[in-house]
């Protein structure tokens, strides 16, 4: 019925996604720091054990489909305030297998960040996505 | 009620948007060519009146919010075939206000793109998303 | 006879071009933080009046046109301080029709930049040149 | 009085550069294939003798510098006909000293590019401008 | 004593590597075409066993650390014949521990290429290396 | 016999190389900050005569070979603490002809990087290496 990515764009988007296979993480953060995009999902994902917090594998995995979400929000250079913009960000965390359809395939990580970028100036912006899917 | 960006990705995931503000067009695309997936959207956006086929100006506009979308996709380098990849995509381009609230701001162009990318073997993929926003 | 960006060229290299159909702003930026360099061309454009203040639209074509320019003259990453290199720049923003002689195909914006890049110590650097076109 | 830079953008505009300093390739390509750029201009800088035909050394200082100037000219991803666009191109090769009253600074190379980039259809394109400078 | 990418790279370099911790699996590739090269690394990956062939997630894993490897390869844009230059590599494929003496971090892989690239013609080439490292 | 790139990568891995054709100059640094990393090495081989240090020359040819092996070591954004990582790092700086049996070639740098990246968190990281080459 329901792919990881889907679950993880569609819950970012506000949208219910009824559910039991996957383990889902929500979050906000709004910066001119990528760092600090990237800080915001990993200890959510942390805190909430969907990746374990004293083993490098899990935090790798993250830390690269964080990267790749970020390549849908920022559009060619991961960079926010070094540019002069700025992000407000929702994001959605979503482990389980790549389908709910076919659970043998392992764990995977989807990572979906969904708001708005633009000037640091309010509604001088639009919307932006971005999501990220890597293995467990 | 309504935001571009959010009505090109739902409509682009298969969600029904009651909506008769924005102008949409739908169709898909699978290939190893970015310039096809550039094209088929150009060629549907432009069948169904979205933007000028006679004038620059909105090809113009179009070409860069596909190439935004096409980040979100490939996550670094706009390429498919020639790092051995392949991508299954739906696309949506939508026309009107950045939101449904805010007419007075001008016309603006959104282009969703999601699907599947990964080796040329079928079920050896993963789901992506892309987003490209533009004044039109 | 003249086109925008031949005419954003010649102007930010200081040569006379006798023109009355485009709107010209001119200034200069030293600086390591790329931000600065995109603050200083908007806020000339803002003041002249090529853009207007107070919406996003033409702020989102100028910024675009800027980081565009910005590509040429970094090469391959949009940082300057980051990886310990300074910029010292003129710029030119032209705003009229791509093309004098075809004024019927709108309002775009042209961002030329030019000046020398290179290590931090007088001299120790080279000649880079920019140029970003817009749609209006 | 000219530096090697200005020299190559001048020359590649079309404006006369008086001067007896430095040595002066011109040419044009007109291509969707960027190898094909690459090659016209390497070409033509070995036929007037600008690098020696038979060593590295100067195609290798060429090669970077005319990479460089496609940075300007295809503003992100060095690709043309792979991502549905096309550019016509003049070019300027220039050898000489970096600055005309600096001569005891050795040899450089500087490789302006000027010309038009858009979609492969008659008048949908707008201009490009691009300078690599590399140590000979 | 030994971690996986040093192993990957000394391989990759004809040093001999005394070690029965890590499988190790080593080829080379010629080519102008990115593709050829991450096709030659994931047949002999998958011939020797290093990754199930019926999988997605081995693949996934190691498309990524070929990819990576790539960047230091390519140094900037992954492209060879399309930006006029080709690769000649020796390649090693490495899979277990990241380090020797710590084995319960699971799995890994490392992907080193090391050879020459440059122009299409005999010694007009310089060395390039690159490591890609994932988790299994 | 021996090569400059792979003496730059035999040194920086600590593996012996007997060699009397090659200058060569290692040190190491850790750092958040790209713009350090730079600075160290261009510190060291100025120090050490590998280039001259009032002269912009060898400062560019060298700063071109940093910048190379940088994109090994980040494989795809030039960034280490504005996207939530840290870098440690040995570097070996060689200077000789591209090859110890070629000495007619002239003068060239290699750049090796060796070390480990990851998240600022001891044993969250994994090895990287990079090589960047140019004419001296």
């Amino acid at each position: 019925m329901h792919s990881i990515g889907k679950v993880a764009i569609l819950t970012v988007l506000g949208q219910p996604v009824p559910d039991d296979v996957f383990q889902v993480v929500t979050g906000q953060v709004g910066s001119m720091s990528v760092e600090k995009v990237v800080a915001a999902v990993e200890t959510a994902a942390k805190r909430e054990g969907l990746i374990a917090a004293d083993h490098y594998r899990g935090e790798h995995a993250l830390y690269h489909a964080v990267l790749e979400a970020l390549h849908g929000v920022c559009r060619g250079q991961l960079e926010l305030g070094s540019i002069l913009r700025t992000a407000g960000l929702k994001f959605a965390v979503v482990a389980g297998p790549r389908d709910a359809d076919r659970p043998e395939e392992g764990h995977w990580l989807a990572v979906a960040l969904y708001g708005y970028i633009g000037a640091p100036r309010r509604g001088f912006e639009h919307e932006v996505i971005g999501l990220g899917i890597n293995h467990l």
